[in-house]
């Protein structure tokens, strides 16, 4: 079935996220804006559709978000889940496990930095079940 | 004089930016929205006025612009100078120089991510000429 995608923000959608799907609970695109190896701050733009999450991850590196568009959450293991909306930015200290992705009821984007992309690893744990959002 | 100064992103703007005003033609103002030693990834946001611009410079590790707001312009030494909008990303390689500022009739404000930064120098160079812009 062919997925109506609103325009919330300036930035490309890219095309959807299919290398990934498989830890997400719905579907969600990937743009990549920069991969320069001399300047070594890899970027993209991901879109979530209404009530998309990503699983339960952690990054050996860390990870720094820039909320472009929409509404959604980010939670980290232990702590309440955090509304982020448009102009929020999210510092995800290294190895801290923690999920992201649209409030049930809107698209969602944000800009994903590898931060220390080096030495990052990403990690894949399990869904996120229902934490009343 | 005070200023009137519009909202043209969800970013925050921060304070004027005193502590560069002697390499930028007109006034601007700087928001530090992470400078987390474990990210490694240094982000501003950096709003300036209509004409607005910054000497030419450098920078040893490289650095991302963002766009995030208003009409402005991006140039390279010995390139034509490049108009940018909401939603462009600017590499800029280690030590090429450059100047970035806002279009004449145009307010402006796009992220500034310092690449490298354990090893990143600026430098700070001669004001803009006329360049047609």
């Amino acid at each position: 079935m062919e997925t109506n995608i609103p325009k919330i923000s300036d930035f490309p959608l890219g095309e959807e996220n299919t290398g990934y799907a498989q830890y997400f609970s719905g579907k969600s695109w990937l743009a990549p804006l920069t991969s320069n190896k001399d300047l070594n701050v890899p970027i993209s733009n991901v879109t979530f559709e209404p009530g998309c999450r990503n699983n339960w991850h952690s990054h050996t590196g860390g990870q720094i978000l820039i909320v472009v568009g929409g509404e959604g959450y980010y939670q980290e293991r232990g702590k309440p889940a955090r509304k982020i909306v448009t102009g929020d930015i999210v510092e995800i200290a290294p190895n801290v496990e923690h999920w992201h992705g649209a409030a049930p009821d809107s698209w969602f984007s944000h800009l994903s930095i590898i931060c220390n992309p080096q030495i990052n690893e990403n990690t894949w744990l399990e869904p996120v079940n229902d934490v009343g959002v």
